[in-house]
């Protein structure tokens, strides 16, 4: 375990709490910079943002990104990712990144078990692999990830109750062995928060995981097909009592109106794959909700996707343009519809932190539906 | 037509000519930029070059790209382009383009049908569609090109003589109707050379169309499958007696060889689609031969693909970097690849034409192929 006097590389500030609700804006200082928060981070499975050099993630600001233990740890393998000198170095990235711990893609397989010691399951090519809190953490490490995340298992839902008090304690026991093999103090390590949808049991696992004093805490299992009425009601009962003076971060989460509704709640980080996923599929988030670039109206409108967006994309393509290439199945498309999409989700951080540090979230929040829904 | 007064807008300057073989270096004047020659264009069929934005070419300072009328024409359309304000403007490029005429592509369909009109051929959609040569300047007048191609029939290889002549002659007739359609003083009209491997005919092609005085003038039908022993005849003995005070254009064409082979008969330009499309199979070009990312021997090479290239994949990337972006069928593999090529292609011409400014071509050509090809 790293001790809490040679955490200094890992800093949260807390800037501002906005005077009508939950919501804060905060900066995180990790040895390779400084995020600066609400932030969402792009999802780079593996080892890659979809479609996007790293160049342009740079030239659009973006402080950091999430990637994919379960998958880097499939291939090409932590070995060769280490001798490389770690993930950045590997991927041309050398801004901060956050890795989960596999446990999330576990958990979705099939064919696992879960046993004291961590989960068994196969591997595409048919091996038996096993995932334990230390090996995730050995990964992780070898990784060289800025943010670590624990090992845990997310509950599928429904669970009953039952399971998810006996889940949680494992997942308890797992952070403490995930603590003990925690030996970079370059690398922090957040603990999860699960519990289901039981507000007594995430009460616990907040009393719980915030007791091991680390440098930050994320919210686990409200993306795993609950719906969004769920998934508020547990970030509204978890959020506002984890600790304020550290990094609240909520998993996996979301669709523009999931992302105010859990900044709502004083929620400081998220990650999702919506913006890439859909930019492929040819649907971009505008400010007037989203806009399907393959419909045949795009044919001839000479209009950027988003008239004031400062995006690559708005300032030099018409979405008869991006229309075009999709239709010609030029890949040319789902990167220019990629770099929207990430710039997209950016600036709406961006601009709600601003918000929050005038006290007019909720406004902002309210005038940004009005138009996205509209 | 435009008159020789009014054509101020396009300017060759033959720098200098290798004291040892016809390998020539000039440059090229348009209106939307300077090409020094010799140069190499990368093709950009629908109106992109496939999986790279605009700004990589830029970084890269390709000075010119090919568009396919024959692609534009069938989608998005003439009509969209032209009120986009051009292709340069609906694709984000504003440096020069040159468009084919379509007959290259009209002449590999099946079902076409050849009069002295022009072509008829079904579309991929079953539409019938006539190509004339006033057809095709008033899409690449629509299309706003820098440089236009004459409408000719490339003729299949192998042709008998008697089809070559009538063929030849109806392309001349064509010639003088694309001429006739010519009617803006910013795009520069090229004329080609048809006359399969005649070179009696060749010779007849060079007498006739250069005698129309236009900006520049092409060797066609060299790459429809003859091999490259015959594209080396045709071009030996028709590229010198082509006029000095004109740029020379070989179309389609090719492997690194080939280039080499084309500079040193006094070629200026050239274009083709293998750079890209070996690129997003993993084929990589490189001083010391292709190589193959995929390949299992790529897993750990944590090299670059060059090791002394200045492009962006190479300064940012491993081999084994790219390797796991193709076993994960990451599309960044195939943007990273084509970076490469484009810019191994582009710095191949830099050097060729350093090399004939110092009178020394043949010994650059048998240096660069002995590592090459060994």
């Amino acid at each position: 375990m790293i001790q809490q006097e040679n955490r200094s590389h890992f800093k949260f500030e807390l800037v501002h709490t906005d005077r009508n609700c939950g919501a804060r804006a905060g900066i995180i200082t990790t040895p390779r910079g400084v995020i600066e928060t609400p932030i969402f981070m792009p999802v780079g499975t593996h080892g890659a943002i979809k479609a996007l050099q790293p160049q342009v993630l740079e030239e659009m600001k973006i402080p950091i990104i999430l990637s994919n233990t379960y998958h880097l740890n499939l291939s090409p393998g932590p070995a060769i990712i280490k001798k490389a000198g770690g993930l950045h170095k590997f991927m041309g990235w050398n801004k901060p990144i956050l890795t989960d711990s596999g446990g999330f893609q576990v958990f979705s397989l099939k064919d696992r078990k879960i046993t004291e010691e961590g989960a068994q399951f196969k591997s595409p090519d048919g091996e038996q692999v096993v995932l334990t809190p230390e090996k995730s953490i050995e990964i992780q490490q070898c990784l060289g990830s800025d943010i670590m995340m624990a090992f845990d298992e997310c509950i599928p839902h429904p669970a009953t109750k039952q399971y998810t008090k006996k889940s949680i304690q494992r997942t308890h026991r797992w952070l403490d062995r995930c603590i003990n093999s925690w030996s970079n103090p370059q690398q922090s390590l957040f603990g999860i928060i699960q519990g289901s949808s039981f507000e007594q049991l995430r009460e616990e696992c907040v009393q719980e995981v915030c007791s091991r004093d680390l440098p930050g805490y994320a919210i686990g299992g409200v993306s795993v097909g609950e719906g969004p009425e769920l998934m508020e009601q547990v970030v509204s009962y978890t959020a506002p009592i984890m600790p304020k003076d550290r990094p609240r971060y909520v998993m996996g989460v979301g669709n523009p109106e999931d992302l105010l509704m859990i900044w709502e709640y004083g929620i400081d980080m998220s990650d999702c794959i919506i913006p890439t996923k859909f930019a492929r599929g040819g649907t971009l988030f505008t400010n007037r909700g989203k806009l399907r670039i393959r419909h045949r109206k795009m044919r001839g409108d000479l209009y950027p996707v988003e008239p004031n967006c400062n995006c690559y994309t708005c300032k030099n393509f018409s979405r008869s343009y991006l229309k075009h290439l999709f239709d010609a199945n030029e890949v040319l498309g789902a990167i220019l519809t990629s770099t929207h999409n990430i710039a997209f989700y950016n600036h709406l951080a961006r601009r709600a932190r601003q918000a929050i540090i005038q006290d007019r979230f909720l406004d902002f929040k309210r005038e940004f539906l009005s138009r996205y829904q509209q």
